[in-house]
């Protein structure tokens, strides 16, 4: 939409303040991130007087009770609506028909939004949108309370990987130096958000390690989830988040590739790349996309042959980038 | 040792800027902490014109070369002996005869501190050795470097899991700012800390979660690595370190359990304990011990026996504890 308005810190406070009703729409399969900063904001905003009110369009993961609770009241009529860490209108949703053309200003760290809303307050520099709440909070002169900070801090950790990622910056760990002044419970929050996993999930993570086969000198890992070891598991959609990391932890491993099967003969695929190859060149041609060091596509047909697909392009990938590189010695 | 002198961080660097030669020594099976505090400070100390070596008691794991690198020559004559971050004499391994009545200065962060050296700079609200060692830089005066800057933040982020645990404070967050605005990779460290494993690693812990067992209504878990396993995955004793985190990161496990055969038919055991369970407490009937939260002692006998023998203590602490919850209902 050319029609977006870039909105500075300083705007968005403002804009903040001239309303009274808000509505506050996270994205899909709501994360941490998305919830913490629905969440912190709503506090905020209800502490100047303000009714605020977090829609998400799907169920919030018990997890995250200890700071998703609605502070205000569903508004009747008219509401000032609010997107937080939404990149695109896609990631609404089942409510994406309802909002589409109704979001006055989004929030968001993400680089890829698609100016979907009226006003975009963007910083993609910050690691989390939390990180962007927390410094309205700021600007808008209110508290942090206990609740807030548990919900910023959820924000934070969770989009971080704990402060282990690259988007981590010094600015990330100040904030968390100030919101862990807040009272909260740091640790335990951590436990709960990285630490804690379901019998379903340690057991489909024993089965994917099982299932780990070696490729081109041992630099390229591949592990399965398929439906009949999720099943066997009893492992939810939830249950698998985050399983690539199995992939491409192993010492040397420079391409990590997940095969979860999601239907019959049709496998989602993450792939991780580390320098000097490429997630994203490797997925594009299988219709994929994503970043250098992360990507994903889809390949359907029995596991052995998807899988031999996925290695046929790796392989070639390799060839052509080693080769790359022995030509500029 | 009742003549121990408690020293200030202003009496440390007094002490410190007084000599001119130094040797550094760490605890045995070094690791991060130890290892990047005795770096930084024989960094900071050669900055200062003086001359640092650093002595380990064991070989140095080359995932820590990019920061490990001595700065100083291996002094012939007299120098000033300091330990970092070991808390006992025989912490020190193979170096302690040698130097068990020679040390000048001990700088720890460790409560538990046996006041073995001539001098103690103590804090014990620091998350790391490495958090003492920033302040004595920054109170000597010296610019830290890129390469103190990996080292400190390398031996904060090992002793914190990466900023998880509860001794993660304020404060060290605000030195790990402090540190990524040294030009740090902090992303690049924590991968080759947190997220690198070997071969080796990855199939004991497919083992290890094989041999998972629940009890108590599935509040303790039982995990083992015997030496069949250990032998037929190829682990180090290093592979198996920080293993016992498998057994207690189950939802709904109140006490986890590592079983780890050392020797024939003896059995290291670590236990991990959640509210209102004490793994101290059931440690120390077969005497060893160890914290509240994180304790440890030896059984031998077969696996099924000593198993069974662990599992009955934990029967009865589980029962005198929740007895006495429920008298106090």
């Amino acid at each position: 939409m050319n029609n977006c308005l870039s909105f500075s810190l300083a705007d968005t406070c403002s804009f903040l303040k001239e309303h009274d009703n808000y509505i506050i729409l996270t994205h899909a399969s709501p994360d941490g991130d998305t919830l913490g900063s629905a969440f912190a904001l709503s506090l905020a905003l209800s502490s100047l007087g303000k009714n605020a009110w977090v829609l998400c369009p799907d169920q919030i993961p018990s997890k995250f009770n200890y700071f998703a609770k609605q502070c205000g009241t569903e508004p009747k009529g008219n509401a000032t609506v609010i997107s937080v860490d939404v990149a695109d209108l896609k990631l609404l949703g089942k409510l994406m028909n309802v909002y589409a053309d109704k979001i006055e200003l989004a929030i968001d760290h993400h680089i890829s939004n698609s100016h979907f809303a009226k006003r975009l307050y963007l910083d993609s520099s910050a690691a989390a949108a939390c990180e962007c709440v927390y410094w309205m909070i700021i600007e808008l002169g209110v508290s942090i309370t206990k609740t807030m900070a548990d919900a910023l801090f959820t924000g934070i950790a969770t989009d971080t990987g704990c402060f282990k990622y690259s988007n981590t910056t010094p600015k990330t760990h100040i904030i968390a130096s100030k919101l862990m002044e807040c009272g909260i419970d740091a640790a335990a929050i951590n436990k709960l958000m990285f630490d804690t996993k379901s019998r379903a999930r340690m057991e489909i993570e024993r089965m994917a390690l099982e299932s780990a086969q070696f490729y081109f000198n041992d630099k390229c890992c591949v592990v399965c989830a398929t439906l009949n070891m999720q099943q066997s598991s009893g492992c939810s959609e939830a249950d698998l988040e985050g399983l690539s990391v199995l992939s491409n932890c192993v010492e040397g491993v420079l391409i990590g590739v997940t095969m979860i099967e999601t239907e019959k003969n049709t496998f989602k695929i993450s792939l991780r790349a580390y320098s000097p190859y490429n997630a994203s060149a490797i997925c594009a041609k299988l219709g994929g996309g994503g970043h250098i060091a992360a990507a994903g596509c889809k390949i359907t047909g029995e596991l052995p042959q998807a899988k031999e697909q996925i290695l046929s392009f790796i392989k070639q990938h390799m060839e052509e980038v080693d080769a790359g590189s022995d030509s500029c010695k």
